[in-house]
């Protein structure tokens, strides 16, 4: 708790000043008052969260956390757990989803091992390693409360790190063979909401693993009975290291005022954590796109968000991030180099008629 | 007649080799099957337009369409007409809406007087003016069928030079106060749509004008009874030269074999005319973002396109364009940089498992 408490605690809400000014500012910009729709509350959004109008993004970094999950042995998943290992080691070559996409936007990786069921010998991977995974959840907790404090805790320790670094926009990324099983847990835990309808089918599962799957959340959920009001409990017991990790991700992005973007399905379960841990992470939080994962409807939901893109996308990785990236820095855009009305020449009587409607 | 009937001629379908090349490609990605959703979908139908598996855009172009619509006088916009010559001069100094999104992308403007109810005297500005303004589609037909068609060969003979130039994506915007409502009634001439669905309030009209601007649409297409089958007289009777030149530029772009985006929900009812007459151009329009007016659903419906991007947009101007160039870009990225299985040391297996799910 050396970490997770004063986080908590430093957490400040959006500077309602600076909201305010932004609004001002893009209401005078020449264009119908809010045509630009969320490019409008995403620059107006960012200006509460620095406490600047003008905003500009220097360094932009998604960071992954890795991590290997017990309930992968109840056959939950398509893919064998040595992929977690296999697709975290190619993060360092480039080669994924993620590192495309985020060379495309011009963001770094931070690629973290907080939990993979195997050593790495690779200077690219930050060894943050709390167990060689979890337990299986549909029999027992995935780990300790304990150990659950200590992974939010890495990830609080990796964002103070990467802000200190100068990093001004964050993205969250995960690999973890079996996340989706403990996202969808973690979702059911902390909404009241039924496996039923949240459970998905990962990366291509059959009719009959899809209902497997299902089976085995309500068994975790029975098992565990996870208290929706403590979400450190809920991790614990149903969720993962690597949402353990991006939880303190959240909550760290919150604490020093650095925007942070949730890519899919199981960083949306980690957001919600810390959201439920601390209401304030909310307005730090930017969505991007939708996850083709049922549950992430109802994820977004519960956290309140709209996502900005919807391509049917299922990868995982931090994979949206680099395309909200770029969708925030057109935002930012706007802002700083749109002309207002009286530049644009647009005459005070009309101008008094639109800002009227 | 003379650029009309030859490009509706030279339209051809997609490289179908070139397709099923490219989701061999994709599909060879190391990632789940389909896991990239529409980033795949637009990596495969980009090399069915150009017939090349790695493709990369070298030089991006909105073009914009600015002209005046005499249904103006029926009180339908909120915004008094000489905003459209104030705007369209506005996009050659940089300062709108479409200027600094365009600029974030890379993507330079090409600005058309195709009827606007004034004279420039901007070399920024290309005077390709069929007239000063439509007729009032309340009353009467827009404009002859003559000038549709030379309207429309406006848009191919911008597009040709465009593509001659080197640019090899194009986007579509338009500048025209009014234009929501000529759309609206193109979108219901051409679909049997009723104008009580269709019909938005534009850039912000009270209940009581947007009521009117509804019966404005059902007087409109009472009046001139638009022959449905012939998307020329549609266009002619209760359409508007933004509309038609942006019709030429999606037929343009589909014979020289070069990407077109849609911005809103007036460049789609240009798209709407253009597929209509000739179904193939719908193989090489993209759509961007879901307009915020209430027809743009019904458009994208009409259009079998879905949107890549909702953000509550409704400004026009072209403005979705270059947050869809990113996304188109980012999925080309994938396409030539994402590793195989094989480079991703995913052993034979696991890949047939995969595969086959």
């Amino acid at each position: 708790m050396k970490l997770l408490k004063p986080t908590l605690d430093n957490i400040k809400p959006l500077d309602k000043d600076a909201v305010e000014m932004a609004w001002k500012h893009i209401d005078n910009l020449t264009k119908p008052i809010g045509s630009l729709g969320m490019l409008e509350e995403i620059g107006a959004r960012f200006a509460g969260i620095t406490g600047k109008l003008h905003n500009k993004v220097k360094k932009k970094n998604i960071v992954i956390m890795a991590a290997d999950n017990g309930v992968v042995e109840e056959g939950v998943s398509c893919a064998p757990k040595f992929i977690t290992k296999v697709v975290t080691e190619n993060f360092t070559r480039g080669i994924t989803g993620v590192c495309v996409l985020a060379k495309q936007a011009g963001a770094d990786l931070t690629i973290v091992d907080i939990g993979v069921d195997d050593d790495f010998n690779n200077p690219k991977i930050l060894n943050k390693k709390i167990a060689y995974g979890t337990k299986n959840i549909a029999k027992e907790a995935a780990m300790s409360y304990e150990d659950a404090i200590r992974a939010v805790e890495v990830g609080i320790e990796v964002v103070d790190k990467l802000v200190m670094d100068g990093v001004d926009l964050l993205g969250t990324g995960e690999m973890g063979i079996g996340n989706t099983t403990t996202s969808a847990a973690v979702l059911c835990a902390l909404s009241g909401l039924s496996p039923d309808i949240v459970v998905g089918k990962g990366a291509g599962l059959t009719d009959e693993q899809h209902k497997n799957k299902i089976n085995v959340v309500k068994k975790a959920l029975e098992i565990n009975k996870p208290n929706r009001n403590d979400p450190i409990d809920v991790i614990s017991k149903v969720g993962g290291f690597d949402i353990a990790g991006l939880t303190g991700c959240f909550l760290a992005a919150a604490k020093n005022r650095v925007p942070i973007v949730i890519d899919g399905f199981i960083s949306s379960a980690a957001a919600l954590c810390a959201v439920r841990l601390n209401p304030l992470v909310r307005d730090y939080i930017f969505p991007s796109h939708l996850s083709a994962e049922p549950g992430a409807v109802y994820m977004m939901k519960e956290l309140g968000l709209e996502p900005m893109i919807n391509l049917k996308m299922r990868l995982g990785e931090g994979s949206g991030c680099p395309l909200a990236f770029m969708i925030i820095e057109a935002a930012l855009a706007i802002v700083n180099e749109m002309g207002t009305f009286e530049e644009a020449n647009i005459v005070n009587d009309f101008l008094i008629d639109i800002r009227e409607k």
